[in-house]
């Protein structure tokens, strides 16, 4: 427990020894967990109030004031001496999924504090007030929900996930105002970064993403005794839908699939799998899943099989604020970096605020692209990147901001 | 239990009547099991000393003397009146799977039976002893072996087998006379004859067979964060192998495959997967799996996976006698029907006895082709005609075997 208590307090002024802060924060907060010695912390449990009042003294150290809201979520406002001026909000997630790893959701938040510190230090003044959120539920492991935080933020919740969940004063944590922007820093959870040797790169938008479960029935036989042209494989339908998947041109998965009865002598009668179909553009995405689908019934037609297409879930894309992508871009170039733009496959928080207040994301390289486990691992030297850059955009918003 | 005492005695005389007859048997060995209402029947159980107690009672009543040996084989003998004759065995195996049908195994014990009635009834006398035998075990279900009784029989043990049970007395069961042959039917277990509309075919050769398991290990990872290109998907790897085998040129059958993690947003890490193959020429069988294997490293060499490649089991083809198989056939054309030949894919008692002796096989028309399922179903005209195929088979090997 002695990590709790790091603090270079003033002394601090510079981003690699921030970065070091960042990381050594990063281990401190992973060891607070539900289910020690696995990573967890979900939506409203004790271990998450004692990450939130971690955090709290992290923030207060770096000149905020801090409250928790009603949904859990973590406060730390820099108030601007213009008393009218709209609030631009940084932040990311404090709860996790299980067994999860360090930074992803915590290194938003503890680099967007970092950030505030090295503006602090530089005695630079911002015009708006600066609100730096850590929400309360993005993983949605809790209630097998997901944004409860963020949603109960903007005042987006749906009636399902309230009907589901306990702590129906979530709902008092409504925030009515315009908020000027919201930006995250967030692990990267996949593999382009490093595969281009780039500590950090622009998101252009959080994909869209389709899910389907996907049936082939045929008929159950002996492997020895059907002859392979009077078969009804449910398998081989399914191989081959996996492989249109596959080319379909956008990011497609099958992640799962299940055989019946399922026995090394027993041609497959039934063949389920799960179909994941994500992009960018929505037209792209519904233009792949149709032709999937058309694909699917050509199979199950040629081979004499039964399809089951059954629609499970359908989000559209949501792409960042393009000014303030450009503004991530322009700070990154500035520090002689090359100004990736890049999708994010998987959700964030800005879903949510992006219903609210422009939205964007800087992403940072993570060892392997491997997240949602506690191999998760970053740079100092990236999250050093990741500070300056996010210092230097709020400088640019403030520009922007006073030019009106 | 009404029906185990049915018997028409000597009026019966026709093959239709018997062919009824052998329906009803079936029927009421059907109900003998070990977990009623469902029909399991293993090896050494009580069920099977009941089954065979009451088809003892039918071969007594056909005019054959019985006697159970070591193994729990019955043994129904009709001397000849030479009394240095040779033996010609009839048979098939007594003891079902869990959840049997009724027709798979019983059925060709009690066409013998049947064929004998008829021969008796016309007057037939054969030159040779006669033993049907009602083998006691080639399901393997209660030691997880296969064909028990026949080796036992043939002397054929393996000690692997003999190691695994409790019964080591039946080693005392084994013949060591040289039998002049050996015939069963049996129903197909396939959907051949149906589609062909034929009820009996004879069999070439039981099928041999290679299992193989397979596995495919690539990197698992974020279905939404991982581009395409990056991707070592095992699954996509597994689902070219599926469709390889497919088209491989011999009965080729993917019954079980398995990825992990297996969760719809994370791309398969790792696959595995099981392959059977079948043929009944050997050589064709092994081209097979060497093309096939040779394809799946190519597979894993494209996608930058790992394969595993583990040989399960190899048994070779067991080629029919052609003379035996060549009677069955004149006897077929000679009711006017169509000689259909085919493989047998899976196992049969022959297999063992081939060791032995000269073997040859008449499947028996199955509804669907469906086994190993209490929806097991034939029909009695087509009983009627492995019956009369079957005493008119017995008259021609009579014939050869009188002339040397």
């Amino acid at each position: 427990m002695e990590l709790f208590h790091i603090s270079w307090k003033l002394t601090i002024v510079n981003g690699s020894q921030l970065s070091q802060l960042v990381m050594l924060r990063c281990e401190a907060l992973g060891k607070i967990s539900e289910e020690p010695p696995r990573l967890t912390r979900t939506f409203a449990s004790p271990a998450m109030k004692r990450a939130n009042k971690l955090v709290a003294s992290w923030m207060r150290e770096a000149g905020l004031s801090v409250r928790e809201d009603a949904a859990f979520n973590l406060l730390g406002r820099l108030p601007s001496s213009q008393r009218d001026a709209k609030t631009f909000l940084l932040g990311s997630h404090l709860d996790t999924v299980r067994d999860a790893g360090k930074y992803d959701g915590p290194l938003g938040v503890l680099t967007a504090i970092a950030a505030v510190q090295l503006l602090r230090a530089r005695g630079t003044k911002l015009p708006f007030h600066l609100e730096i959120v850590g929400f309360s539920d993005e993983e949605g492991v809790r209630y097998q929900t997901a944004y409860l935080g963020s949603n109960a933020f903007a005042g987006t919740l749906k009636p399902g996930d309230l009907a589901r969940i306990r702590e129906k004063q979530i709902l008092n944590a409504r925030r009515r105002e315009k908020f000027l922007g919201y930006a995250e820093v967030h692990i990267e959870q996949g593999p382009v970064l490093e595969a281009k040797n780039l500590s950090v790169g622009i998101v252009t938008a959080i994909a869209g993403q389709s899910r389907v479960r996907v049936e082939f029935l045929g008929v159950a036989g002996h492997a020895g005794t059907v002859p392979m042209e009077l078969r009804h494989d449910a398998l081989t339908g399914a191989a081959e839908l996996v492989l249109a998947a596959e080319r379909c041109g956008v990011t497609a998965t099958v992640g799962k699939i299940e055989v019946a009865p399922g026995a090394s002598n027993v041609i497959p009668g039934k063949a389920a799998l799960t179909l994941d179909i994500r992009h960018q553009n929505d037209s792209r995405r519904l233009t792949a899943i149709k032709s999937l689908r058309a694909t699917a019934q050509k199979i199950a037609k040629r081979r004499g099989l039964k399809l089951l297409w059954v629609p499970v879930q359908e989000n559209g894309a949501v792409p960042c604020d393009k000014q303030l992508t450009q503004i991530f871009s322009r700070c990154v170039t500035a520090r002689g970096l090359h100004a990736l733009k890049l999708p994010s496959g998987a959700g964030h928080d800005g879903v949510v605020l992006s219903q609210v207040c422009p939205v964007a994301m800087l992403f940072v390289r993570c060892k392997g692209g491997i997240s949602h486990n506690p191999a998760e691992s970053v740079k100092a030297a990236d999250v050093r990147v990741a500070i300056e850059v996010l210092a230097d955009f709020l400088i640019h918003v403030a520009t922007l901001y006073e030019r009106g």
